[in-house]
C-alpha cells in the first residue's frame, strides 16, 4: 500500500427514526439516538421516507438514514 | 394453502398531493384525498418529490406518495 | 394542515396496452382503454415496452403506462 | 390508432400478503385476496419480500405482488 | 420532422443547496440561485437528500434537485 | 427537537444465511444468527437470494437480508 | 498524468423534446433545439418517455434524452 | 424435484439492434437478426434506446433488447 | 497484462424455468435445464419471480436466474 | 422493414474476470478470455467490481464486464 | 427563506473522459478538461466505465464522471 | 429448521476508504481498516468512487466498499 496513511475512513450505519412531529425531526432522532452509543457522526443519506397512518392522518414519520462516522485512531 | 386465514391482506395505491406551503404538507394532502374513498390507510411510502416553480419561487410542492390500506373483511 | 385547499391531488394506474402496429400505439391504446373508466386522465409515463415474437417478427408490441389522473371533486 | 381492436388491455395492482408458512404461501394469499373482486387475474411478479420478526423467529412472511388481470370487455 | 414547432423544449440542471434550517429550505436556495443564472425556471425534482452532522446535529441540509427550465425563443 | 421522545428508533443489519434446504430455511438461518448477538429484532426484508452449484444442483441456498432491530433503552 | 492528450472528452445534457407527433419525433426536437447552441453533438440516450393526455389522447409524447457532445478543442 | 417435466425453460439473450428509420425498426431489426441463428423466439423488452447524431440529427436508432427463446427439445 | 493467468473467467447466462409446485423448484428447473448444454456451473442469483395465475390460484411459477459457470481450459 | 441493411447488429455477453494485480487488470482479463471464442468484440461496460479478501488483504479483484461484439456477417 | 445566506451551492455536469492508460486516468483527464472552462471543482463520483475495445485489448477507457463544483459569488 | 447448522453466516458492513494514490489503493485501505475490528472478511463489492478534486486534480480517491465477513462460531 502506497502512500500516507493520514486519510480517513468512514463506516456507515442505516437507522430509522420516527417523530410525530414532521419528516426532518425523524432524521434528526434517527441522528440523536445512533450518536449516543457512536462518536464522530459526520454525515447522513436519507434513504427512505415512510410513515404510519392513523385515523387518515400520518401517526409518525419514520426516516431511514444512511450515517458516515469516523472510524477513529488512525 | 396452509395456515390460518387471520392474517392481513394490503393493497397499495400511488397518489399526488400538492401543497404551497411544505414537503411534508403536500404528503398529508395526499393521505387525506386517498382517505375520502378508501377506508383503514395504514402507511405511506414517499416515491417522488417534485414541485412547481413559478417566479423562481416553489410554487407547488408535489408528493407522489405509495399508501397501503387493508383490504377489509377477512 | 396549512394553506387553502385549492390544490389538486392525482391518482396514478398501471395499465398495458397492446398493438400489432407500433410501440406508440399501444401506449395510446392503454389511454384508451383506461379512459373508458376513469375521467380526467392528465399524463402518462412509459414505463416498459416489450413485445412477443412470433415468426420472428414483432407479433405485439406491448406497452406498460403509469397514467396520472385528477381525483375529481376538491 | 391503427390496427384491429381486438388486443387486450391488462392493470396492475399491488397487494400484499402474509402468511406464518412460507413466502410462497404469502403470494399465494396475496392472489387469493385479489380474486375475491378482481376477475380474470393473468400473472404477477414478485416486488418484495419482507417479514415480521417474534421470538427471533419468522413470525409472517409478507409478499408484494404486482398481479395484472385482463380489463374485461373488449 | 413533422408536426408544428410550437412546442417547448426543457433543459434540466442539477444543483445542490444547503441550509442550516430544514430540508425543504435546501430546495428553495437551490432554486434561488440557479435562478440567477437561468431564466424560465419550470419544475425540480429532488434526487438526494443528505446532511452535514457537527455536534451530533445536523449542520446543513444538504438536497440536491433537478431543475428544468425552458431553452427560451422558440 | 419537538415532540415526546417515546418513538422508538431503529437500526438495520445485513446478514446472509445459507441452508442447503431452501430459500426459505437460509432466510431463517440468517435471522437465527444474528439473534445470537442483537436483542428485539422486528423485522426483515430478502435483499438478494443467490445460491451454490455443484453437480447441477443447488448445493446453498444464500439469502441476504436487511434485518431491522430496536435501539434498547429509550 | 500519462499517455498522449488526444483522446476526446465529452460533456452530457439533459434535454426534453415534445411532439404532437411520435416519441420518435419528440426526440429529434428535443436534439434539433440542442443543436442550436451546443456544436458536436454526437449521441443520446432516452431517459424518460411521458405524455400529456387530453381529451383520453396523448397530446403531446415527451422525451428526456441525455445528450453527448464533444468538448471542442483539445 | 416434484411436478411434471413439461414446463418450459427460456433464455434470454441481449443485443442491439440498429436503423436509419426508427426506433421501433432498431427492435425489429435486432430480433431478425437474433433469429437468423436461434430458434423459438418469443418475447422482447426493451433494455435501452440510444443513437448516433450526425449533423445534428439522428444518424442511426440503437434499440437493445433482451430477447427470449425456448430451450428446445425437453 | 500482469501476474499469473492461473485465475478463472465465467461467463454468465440468464434462463428462466418454471414448475407448477414451488419458486424454489423453479430455480432448480432453470439450473437442470441449463446444465444439459453448460459444464461447470458454480452459481446462480434470482433476477425475478413471476408467476401464471389461473382459476386465482398460481398455474406456474416462473424464476429468472443469472447463471455463472467456469470458462473451461485456462 | 425499412431501410438499408447495412447497419451491423451487435450482441453482448457478460463475463468475470479477475486479478490478484488490479481492477483494471479483472477487467482485461475478462476481454482476453472471451476474445479466445468470440470475434469482433467492440466495447465492454463494468457492471460490477467486487474481491476475495484473504489474509486482510485483496487477494483477487473480480470485474465483471458486459461486452458487446458485432454479429458477424450482414 | 430562514437562515443566513452564507451557505454554498453547487451545481454538478456530467463528463466523460478517455485514456488509453487506465481507468483512474480517464477521470483525471475528464476532470482536467473539465477545469479548462469552470472553476471551484470540488468533487466528483463515477457514473460508469466503458471503453472501447480493438484487437481484443482495452483501447480506451471511458469514464463518466458527476462533477460538482460551487456556483461562485454567493 | 431443517438440514445440518454447519453452514456459514454473514454479516456486511460499508466502509469508505480513501487515497491519495489510485481507486484501487481507497478499497485497499477500506478493507485495512475494517481488518483492524473484524475477523475473517471474506470478500467485498464496490459500492461507490468518489472522490475530492483540489487544485483541479484528484485530491483523494474515496471508495465505499460492502465487506463480509463470517459470524464466527458456528
Amino acid at each position: 500500500m502506497t502512500g500516507t496513511m493520514s486519510e480517513h475512513v468512514y463506516k456507515h450505519i442505516e437507522v430509522t427514526g420516527s417523530s410525530t412531529t414532521s419528516s426532518d425531526d425523524a432524521i434528526r432522532r434517527a441522528i440523536a439516538k445512533a450518536a449516543e452509543s457512536v462518536r464522530e457522526l459526520k454525515w447522513f443519506e436519507l434513504i427512505e421516507l415512510r410513515g404510519n397512518i392513523d385515523g387518515n392522518q400520518v401517526a409518525h414519520w419514520q426516516a431511514t438514514v444512511k450515517i458516515g462516522f469516523r472510524l477513529d485512531d488512525e
